[in-house]
């Protein structure tokens, strides 16, 4: 069987597996966080290092049945060229028009491909995860920002230059919250993991009744997202209400996406699915409020299954598709 | 040379026009007000007799080389079946569950094909009009409603259940104006014909200085958006103003498709597009301030050239489509 190792570069954590062709296990699955401070030149050498580690462990797992291995499918942060295999720029990672494909196909001696983060993230739930079998699939990564992929008949759709899936920066509120892209009322500026904290902090400041500020000893600053779940499983009525709000911002942003594309799944990843059931019933009912009904009808909502390790999936399937043929 | 029938039955009008295959003509136009009154059996009467008036009419214009004519492709309100051809629902015309395709094969004689008469507008202005050659197109017909259509690599793209591309019902304000959808802050309740004539008359009623009721002798219920583009065309500035306004609302909406699709192009059509310069401009502004610069700088936005007939036309290239290999 022929092995592929996929690697998802984030501005936190490197995540490194192989994984057969067929997509049927994941093998020598390591995580590190990210040496950005190593500079671009730097995280290529870790990159290496946790190949070369991961196909070590899967070399001796397979000790009876040796793996081919024929390539290197890399997701990172974008925007990015995917024909050239070039990052053009990551506020995150702090790089710009860095050859990442190629400096990790010399590094690692295998040829390679690169694809976005958050679209590998999608592809990864439609080969083995959450979509599997849908010929429509809209995924949305919620954490930092809202990353966001679109996945047509098994295939990444990447617009006119690789840029098609930013579902964080649709305007939901015209008006509203400026977004760090400059734009007003994108949904990445109420739903994402810091816009979460953000939000609750402003309630807490203008005299909320919550307990919300006793899990961070008082230091308001320290509030975030997860520390909002952690409240509201513990029951607490404000950080609930914070979630419900987060519901209905990300409802009306998917709401627009079923209208849209009339998908078969989408599927929502990241940290936000930590607070599972609080927020997909509230969504669900959202968007069940605002979308068409036989496109409501179409559609299921649901959070991913391959947490941590979508977006390795799915840049092992992205090199599989830009392999095409030759594979 | 193969000839394709394409009928355009909107809730106004009816239009029927015979192109050859390759598109490189439109031969006997007719345009008759839809007989809405006589019921479904009524208008696809109708249908019958205005494509045997185009046939006859291409048939005296090409008698020296006479056509073969090869099928009827039809587009017309939704939600829709392509596969079946059956018209699910229409609010314009009132039927549910018509099947209109197998009724207008009957009537006429020839092969026929259905499909979303947004979805046909697009279509047709990336065969023949102003998305020519694009991959990824996106487009909005902006009148009565806000429809839309998206063509990927020349293909119309349907979603899992025929209704993709209902960009009328984006939300751009999710606390904002009820839409006749029910959902709040659809792009539509803000920027289709009667959204424009609802916000005119508004201002007017609370003491806009203007000279639009001069237009409509004081009738304030006559006031549409064709008077609003004529009295910014002399000059009103409380008319210039509304169009401004829509200009940022459809940039809002537009802003979040860029992010979207990356595409190649975005076409607008439809009656909007009679108040020429003065949306255009600060509509593309409004786009450039929102959405991300690489997709901005990748996008044109444009009126459709195809003034009439593009529905016309996209009929016949989704007939095409939907027979496929056949021809």
């Amino acid at each position: 069987m022929n092995y592929i190792v996929g690697i998802d570069v984030g501005g936190t954590n490197v995540v490194v597996g192989t994984v057969p062709q067929d997509g049927s296990a994941l093998h020598g699955l390591v995580t590190e966080p990210t040496r950005v401070a190593d500079g671009p030149d730097g995280v290529v050498r870790q990159i290496a290092r946790l190949a070369q580690h991961s196909l070590d462990a899967t070399r001796r797992a397979l000790a009876s049945d040796p793996p081919t291995v024929i390539g290197v499918g890399i997701g990172a942060p974008g925007p990015l060229n995917t024909s050239t295999g070039v990052v053009l720029l990551t506020p995150n990672l702090g790089w710009r028009d860095f050859p990442l494909r190629d400096r990790v196909r010399d590094a690692v001696g295998l040829r390679a491909s690169l694809d976005n983060d958050a679209n590998c993230a999608v592809l990864g739930e439609w080969w083995r995860g959450a979509a599997q079998g849908a010929r429509v699939v809209i995924g949305l990564t919620i954490g930092t920002g809202i990353g966001g992929g679109i996945v047509l008949d098994g295939k990444i759709f990447h617009g006119a230059t690789d840029i098609a899936g930013e579902f964080g920066h649709m305007t939901i509120d015209s008006t509203g919250r400026q977004c760090k892209c400059g734009n007003y009322g994108c949904l990445e500026a109420y739903a994402s993991g810091p816009a979460i904290a953000a939000r609750a902090v402003e309630g807490v400041e203008s005299g909320a009744t919550t307990r919300l500020p006793t899990y961070v000893e008082g230091n308001l600053s320290a509030i975030t997202a997860q520390v909002v779940y952690r409240a509201a499983r513990d029951g607490d009525e404000y950080a609930l209400e914070i979630i419900r709000d987060t519901a209905r911002f990300l409802g009306a942003g998917i709401a627009s996406l079923v209208n849209i594309f009339n998908p078969e799944v989408v599927v929502i990843m990241g940290g936000v699915t930590l607070a599972g059931e609080r927020l997909f019933t509230p969504l669900i009912e959202e968007v069940r409020r605002r979308a068409f009904r036989p496109a409501v009808a179409a559609c299921r909502i649901v959070p991913g299954t391959l947490t941590g390790t979508a977006g390795v999936y799915g840049a092992v399937a992205s090199f599989k598709s830009q392999a095409g043929a030759a594979l």
